[in-house]
């Protein structure tokens, strides 16, 4: 009696977790096609789920957007960068993905923007905070290791530098967003490759 | 009688004139101390106006943040940075002033965002992308200036520059604004130095 009752709490558990996963993926897909409803209704709506349901899984609209791009960053990672590669490597491809699915970059604009109104969208804020926090100190590693191979600067502070690059693919993709034909976020990023060399400097005297 | 009307028409039209002033005076105050208020409604209550009033005078809430924006910029841009100013220390200078005011980079945030959302923010977008061409011809044409003088390396596009120096601006104040005590917005736009430096550099053999 006992187990079986387990049994079926975990069978409805797997249920109510699959489903959830597949809101998600629903989710992801209209953001990335649609950009980011205005209310969780018309996200509901949109996704083919009522109301009442997408409540269920998602306690708001904050919730389900945050979800959202974590999910979209795990699927992301699922293949990590080598340590070798350097950080405007790193964000260069993020940005170079980022191409094909504006919506996410909407979405993450979104974010970002929300977290600053910190009181009215308190888990958005920890999030975005927490995620500006690890991508830092994830880059401020490979620029330290690059410092280490003599292809940066030793001078250089290797955490404002990765707030730096961080801001830099940000800022750009919201303008290139508001002008895909003036802005290419690639080229601009590829001047921080003075700044942050990927690779030792070629030997004097070659021609 | 004609003449009679004009100047209560004009009489009118200039007290109206003044009294929208006031009202965004007031929400530039409002906007400084406590950020962007949520609705044209909230605004009115928080800068003891009637939502009949403030509608009268802006159409939108849009039209208000806009405004707030564009007339915070006008004061700041009273005295103009005289030609010589490198386009780092331009946007340098304007994220230090920002420090003082994090509403206003939090106003600046919702609109960049919401232009984004081009469909329901029309007037929004159209502001923010003028305010990006506008500041990215006015900072390359500094940046060519460089060039002209050598302290720029001929070889950097203008335009890619000028896309880079503002994104890391908008980027960091966002990122400083979520993590005041991490981040120095000031700090990581110096390094953006080395890349597009404002003076030449110092003769070889001086120490």
């Amino acid at each position: 009696m006992e187990q079986g009752r387990v049994q079926g709490r975990e069978r409805s558990y797997r249920k109510a977790s699959q489903r959830r996963a597949e809101i998600l993926s629903r989710a992801i897909e209209l953001f990335a096609e649609r950009g980011v409803g205005a209310s969780l209704r018309a996200i509901g709506d949109a996704i083919g789920v009522t109301h009442a349901a997408l409540r269920y899984y998602f306690a708001s609209r904050d919730e389900l957007l945050v979800e959202v791009y974590r999910r979209h960053e795990r699927l992301e990672h699922e293949a990590p960068e080598p340590d070798a590669v350097s950080a405007i490597a790193v964000i260069e491809r993020s940005a170079e993905r980022n191409r094909s699915i504006p919506g996410l970059v909407e979405l993450y604009a979104t974010l970002t923007t929300d977290a600053l109104h910190g009181t009215e969208h308190p888990l958005t804020r920890q999030f975005v905070q927490d995620r500006f926090r690890q991508l830092r100190a994830q880059l401020a590693e490979r620029i330290r290791s690059g410092q280490r191979s003599g292809t940066i600067a030793a001078d250089i502070d290797p955490d404002d530098a990765a707030a730096l690059v961080i801001a830099a693919s940000d800022g750009l993709q919201l303008q290139w967003l508001l002008d895909p034909d003036t802005v290419d976020v690639r080229r601009a990023l590829t001047l921080l490759e003075r700044l942050l060399p990927s690779a030792p400097p070629p030997g004097a005297g070659e021609h």
